[in-house]
């Protein structure tokens, strides 16, 4: 139980399969065993662009957590989304994959992002970086 | 004694005073009290390339602690280097600015990271991505 893929698989089972259940039915989760998914992001061939968001956080929780989940959510419900990957130690990083500069765009724009980056501007963050980039190659195993 | 920038700090003192102080001499570390240094790369005005390299590792450290931190010094030293932002959770996520790709070529063929980069593909990692992107655009706080 301790496989990185077995926790993603599980909240990736847990959130698609939730809020989908009808009430009153029994909830049964279908685990892929032997079929790692990747904590990378599958993303296509380039050219396609990366958002690179660093940031430092304020002390204490005020809401965060709970509203980092829902952008992750919500981002992958827009159109041109690419994937994501997030990691955070005294530094944060989360890097968002988009198929074009209009996606970005339209993402940031969305009503409740700007509702988060209004908090995270005022609350969240001590210091933050966006960079809007294009991905020109990329490789790996 | 627990906030980063101080550790940063301390951690910069040493890197740079150790080496370059003269056998016998006493050490004395200058902390500039008040004056937060950011964890997030000081990068000059877009147009720059990022280099974001994504990793899940496998088990055990097996050096690569130490090599990590080695690479680090390593391209802080190499022409055209701008900074770094590095974090690691389920993924690893290191961020390495750079002025051109000319830089970013020269730092791939470095000896001693192209010794890096194949035990890190033999031992290190259990997967890894390399996007080379060029940074259009940049905000923050």
């Amino acid at each position: 139980m301790d496989s990185p893929y077995l926790k993603l698989l599980i909240n990736f089972s847990m959130a698609h399969s939730l809020e989908k259940m009808p009430s009153g039915e029994s909830i049964s989760f279908v685990i892929c065993q032997g079929v790692p998914m990747s904590l990378l992001a599958n993303t296509p061939n380039p050219p396609y662009y990366a958002v690179i968001f660093t940031s430092t956080r304020t002390e204490g929780d005020h809401g965060y957590g709970e509203m980092a989940n829902r952008m992750v959510e919500l981002a992958e419900q827009q159109p041109g989304y690419l994937g994501v990957e997030s990691a955070r130690e005294d530094v944060g990083i989360t890097v968002s994959y988009w198929a074009d500069l209009e996606s970005i765009k339209s993402w940031k724009a969305n009503s409740e992002h700007l509702e988060a980056q209004k908090a995270g501007r005022k609350s969240w963050y001590e210091s933050f970086k966006v960079r809007i980039s294009k991905v020109e190659r990329d490789y790996g195993i």
